[in-house]
């Protein structure tokens, strides 16, 4: 009884640990542009998007997993932040701030769901099993419809390029062809209406 | 591919709509009392609690279609507006409003899926498998656990008592028994706090 005891102090702890999460902000905003979406919320509409979007996964995916790791994919940067896409210094030393992290927010768990969660972590972001590739996947879809439903503001205001949507989105196709397919049409359509550059027109020489 | 290419439309204009539930204020504070929470980042924190206490259901469920209800559970709020747990007048209300609001979100999706949502939103709100009262055991206890650690505000501010409070969450005992008996000694320890009135000690006779 008394380890039982602390075994429920410890989840306790955790779960009073990652309401932090809630305040850490992301550049993407929300669909009404009414302000920007922390990292919480952003986890929880990428596990609506699972269950909507499962039949489009290129393999056999167990959901339950798939489920559980963007649901816990983020709180790494309750410690570590969230590091911007497309801000390629911090994306450099993003990784170890991250594994950091990780070691301090699973490790408030009892060791056995601290492997769990760590091992999850991992497989996601290694993206090598066929769960990890849709979940990734849904990761890079969910702030692109976002920054497209909003005229592409966060794009704009970081000077954010089509080669580089495209070199940080072409995982996408990893996941699932089908959302890539789809993905390719809305990168297409955020060009033609001027929510993303391309390098070959700079607007330097335009104006 | 027509065919096909509608039904993804569809499923775009559910996660764009889902989105608003990001917006719909819970009246629980974040546990550092700086904001109220949502309800879309509330859904989330009730995924990582299925995650992490799943060892302390009672039966056996199916920890997929446990995450998929919480998920899941607010969505009718997109409509319908959170509903106070302790507002008794409007809770009989709420049962007739819900209902049309999860016409109105889950009719966006192609049929089959607007039949599983629907279907899995009136189990969790049923209670009468175990899934489901699991799931509604951890839908009471996360916003005990946030009033508790923030000094009870909001059972002060809308006047709550202990039976009250009794009342609406001893249907925990049919998720979990361990949990409920966790919960039993949050509520002692927040009536021992002062956070809490019993009616046996109305503050009017104190004052």
């Amino acid at each position: 009884m008394e380890i039982q005891e602390s075994r429920l102090e410890q989840q306790l702890d955790f779960i009073l640990e990652v309401d932090r999460l809630k305040s850490v902000l992301r550049e993407t905003l929300l669909t009404d542009s009414s302000r920007k979406e922390n990292s919480a919320e952003h986890s929880w509409q990428l596990a609506v998007m699972v269950i909507v979007f499962s039949e489009y996964a290129d393999d056999e995916i167990d959901l339950k997993r798939v489920l559980k790791m963007v649901v816990i994919h983020d709180l790494v940067e309750i410690d570590a932040g969230d590091t911007y896409a497309y801000n390629h210094e911090a994306q450099e030393e993003k990784e170890e701030r991250e594994r950091e992290a990780a070691e301090s927010i699973f490790g408030l768990l009892p060791s056995d769901q601290a492997q769990e969660f760590r091992t999850l972590w991992e497989e996601f972001e290694s993206r090598e099993t066929s769960e990890a590739m849709f979940a990734k996947a849904i990761d890079r879809l969910q702030p692109l419809i976002h920054n497209y439903h909003t005229g592409g503001e966060s794009w704009k205001d970081h000077d954010v390029r089509l080669d580089d949507v495209l070199d940080r989105n072409e995982i996408i196709q990893d996941g699932s062809e089908r959302l890539w397919a789809y993905t390719e049409q809305l990168i297409e359509a955020a060009v033609e209406r001027g929510m993303l550059k391309t390098d070959a027109n700079p607007v330097s020489n335009d104006d």
